[in-house]
């Protein structure tokens, strides 16, 4: 049998529930019983309607780029493997200026920690300020060649800034994307992460479930 | 950094699509598109609606048991560590004499394979004689005290036949049910398991994804 590892799994990923927060234009989040025992069916059973950008998800190339790959064409080693955690303390963007002293390197999982993560994920409002990754680090991060971008809100770009830039620069350099992200509870530094998306056939994105441990 | 592993990941999860297989009373998948580049939008956009227990799902003991705990309180341990995948050669239903050479022991994820995987998922229509947990089995892998069981089309309990009787024995016993898996490209023998559903908060169940790796 497998020798069972004594460090524990954090769970980054946020709840979905009915009206929970969704990007302005997406559609929302519902889950709705079609069967209840109490209702006098044989068993419960839940319906769940949601844009594949809500909550913790992933974008595949297609989401921005005609032609690009699905999600269903991930590699798991992409979001599989070790990982690093930074936190960004520029309370409105990620810049290369901050990115620079982390010396990333070609083919690194990279996540985000940013004010987001204690702040917009209590508010069921779209929070319009969340902190982004700019156009320039999203082109930075291309060049470096990294293998996998996590983000602690709804998207890597911003709103109304940056926003199909900062998809486009990562997206078509074939980074994969990991947007909806909660972090609170995680401290900079190094992990094994996992994050597995719904195998959707020819979709652009799908929900997704991450988990963190720390490497001991 | 994490040493990374030579085993490779094989992925034990069906793809999701609109018009694939469903049990017979439940929502059917539909993935449509709400925005489209080709359309002059932005961006690419799909909403999934189906019901969550469709293609590789998890299923809580609030299924069948009212009060029951729901899908969001899994324990992250329960899908995540070394499994076993045994063979199940019974072409109607997994039964105690097949079961016992196999000393199960208290705590194991256990997952059968049987000849669902290469047969049943072929078909877009629902197939009702597919490969089953007998009630009895099920009392069995209950005095057993398994943590996790998985099953390789979408109930543990067969169509008109142990249905209710088979998950109410896995689920009032506290184990953890995967169903919905393809183990058609799986050898017997012991294996990493992660599978991880979606973070759905109170319900019965989620969607899933699955992957195996090789113990080395």
């Amino acid at each position: 049998m497998m020798q069972e590892k004594t460090q524990q799994w954090i769970d980054i990923s946020v709840p979905l529930y009915t009206g929970m927060v969704h990007w302005p234009d997406n559609p929302p989040c519902g889950i709705t019983q079609t069967m209840s025992i109490d209702a006098g069916d044989g068993c419960n059973l839940s319906h769940l309607s949601m844009g594949v950008h809500t909550g913790t998800h992933m974008d595949a190339p297609l989401h921005f780029i005609q032609g690009g790959k699905s999600i269903d064409t991930l590699p798991l080693e992409a979001t599989i493997g070790s990982a690093r955690v930074l936190e960004i303390n520029d309370p409105q963007a990620v810049r290369v200026a901050e990115l620079e002293p982390y010396a990333i390197q070609a083919g690194e999982r990279i996540l985000f920690k940013t004010r987001n993560s204690a702040g917009a994920w209590k508010s069921d409002v779209f929070v319009e300020d969340f902190v982004y990754i700019s156009h320039e680090a999203a082109q930075y991060l291309a060049e470096k060649q990294i293998q996998t971008v996590g983000v602690d809100y709804l998207s890597v770009g911003g709103y109304r800034i940056d926003g199909p830039e900062t998809h486009r620069a990562l997206l078509g350099a074939g980074i994969w994307v990991i947007e909806g992200l909660n972090l609170s509870t995680v401290q900079t530094g190094s992990y094994e992460l996992i994050c597995l998306p719904l195998k959707m056939m020819g979709a652009e994105g799908a929900p997704a479930r991450a988990i963190l441990r720390a490497l001991s």
